[in-house]
């Protein structure tokens, strides 16, 4: 067992996975869940919470792991409630896919007994809710933590025993850097797909049903990552709007060259810009983050009418 | 059995996928196959063909389903070699990935006594190459025809019903709208899956090991599609221009709004806009297109260090 008690603010995937998998591992002695709905309070306690309380101030007392899992946005509100709350020597750590906003918010109501320690894992789904994690989420994906500096060795290497016994990889780096990093591979990504959905969805000469029906063809790999939570990625962008404006700004000088190549029909620079994007798919099966199976694996779906 | 003799003119992913299907079926009496490189033909012979010939001329001879598999740049140059040598009455098909431009460089080689149906399986993987093809890769699939006004009725069913026995779904259409809706559903995405993977090639501040192991958080789905064919994907570009020039236009009018309204902190707008693509994605289920599990339905990579 690594903490007595763990309190989960906030019940969605990342919050019930982690009870999923804190449960399998027995990592915690008492889960204590809180969320904003009540329907959602439910299903955790009848899924994967020990108790749930009707305010975040109630779950947080007494426990010695308090992970804040509620959008970004939320974050500096639910602080501010429990900063008084906390038990001395308590660790705080947060599921936030940006750092330096989460920071800002959070830090200021914490008292000088606690241990911060913000934290980001790299997985997730296209669902979300109490309903949707499971205990396997976190499996050989890595969960990057950005303790301050002088942060306390002994709390620090505690939450990594916990994370990385629920399976996950644990990177500590700063947390501008981590800002960028995640602007990189993951909030630009994240733009560009809801972006090629949204012209999709525009298109007057070419019909939804054809986008849909053909979609196989290189567009469904987009909408999987269109599909996230809306009201977390809303969140993102506007709490990480330098790294992801600077990568925006980048992506539009890359395209517009390639696009420029396109309609001068230079094709030795098509060729080769096309070689070189291989190898960093290569590097990416190569450091087990993705099947090398065709397809990613995909089973071939049941035959449909259409 | 549908043919008597099929010749396959190019022997990588899409013609040793459709002669695995035919042999699993049954549909072809005699299966001919060439392609440039010896090595090619070597595997080819091992694995799939009957029989494999020194030229595309001497592939053609007596056969009644002649279908060109070769990079669409080269469809003209193979067009006029194997012209003079079809056989009367011969199906003459291609698996292009664009459709106009295929029929420019390969009808004015044709005589009148045959009947040219351009196609497009829209099937494929990110590998190529003759051990790349297996027999399902058209299950479930859709599998475009662009059938010339015309055009022979009984060579078009016919032709319809061997696509359908290897599992696809055939729709036909005129060809200009053929090029428009793969411009919007494969070929900006995979232009815009080029770009960003070549972005984070250009980082500095972000290291390539970086973005490599931090992949799954959105990344990695794009290097999927980036790692196609750089040949194929050359000659699409430079053979689909206006197609595709017409969407990416609009694509950089969509991202630039979309770039305000982060720069703008315009979180209403954010929210509305991710909240419409979710629907696309649901539409894209419900059509069998892809799988609903999460990931993908992708497997937990093996655990590596790292």
């Amino acid at each position: 067992m690594t903490y007595q008690r763990v309190a989960l603010i906030g019940l969605g995937l990342i919050a019930s996975s982690m009870a999923h998998a804190m449960r399998a591992g027995g990592l915690a002695g008492e889960i204590v869940g809180f969320a904003k709905s009540a329907e959602t309070r439910a299903v955790a306690l009848d899924l994967f919470c020990d108790r749930v309380t009707e305010s975040a101030a109630e779950a947080v007392q007494g426990a010695d792991l308090v992970v804040l899992c509620v959008p970004v946005g939320a974050m500096g509100v639910i602080a501010a409630e429990i900063g008084p709350h906390l038990k001395q020597g308590a660790v705080i750590t947060d599921v936030g896919s940006v750092k330096q906003a989460v920071v800002d918010a959070v830090a200021p109501h914490l008292g000088p007994g606690v241990h911060f320690i913000p934290g980001h894992p790299m997985a997730g789904t296209e669902y979300s809710g109490p309903r949707s994690g499971f205990a396997a989420l976190f499996q050989n994906r890595w969960w990057l933590l950005t303790p301050p500096e002088g942060c306390d060795a002994e709390a620090l290497a505690r939450l990594r025993l916990m994370i990385e016994a629920m399976g996950a990889k644990v990177d500590t780096m700063d947390v501008a850097h981590h800002d960028l990093v995640v602007a990189v591979v993951s909030h630009v990504p994240h733009a560009i797909a809801y972006t090629m959905v949204g012209v999709a969805d525009h298109m007057r000469r070419v019909s939804q049903s054809e986008v849909i029906k053909y979609s196989a063809a290189g567009f469904r790999d987009f909408t999987r990552i269109a599909a996230s939570d809306p009201v977390m990625w809303r969140d993102v962008f506007l709490t990480n709007k330098d790294a992801v404006l600077d990568i925006l700004g980048r992506f539009s000088e890359e395209l517009f060259t390639l696009q420029r190549a396109i309609r001068m029909g230079d094709g030795e620079y098509l060729h080769a810009y096309f070689t070189r994007t291989r190898e960093i798919r290569r590097g990416i099966i190569e450091a087990g983050q993705d099947t090398a199976a065709p397809d990613f694996g995909r089973a071939v779906p049941p035959a449909k009418g259409g």
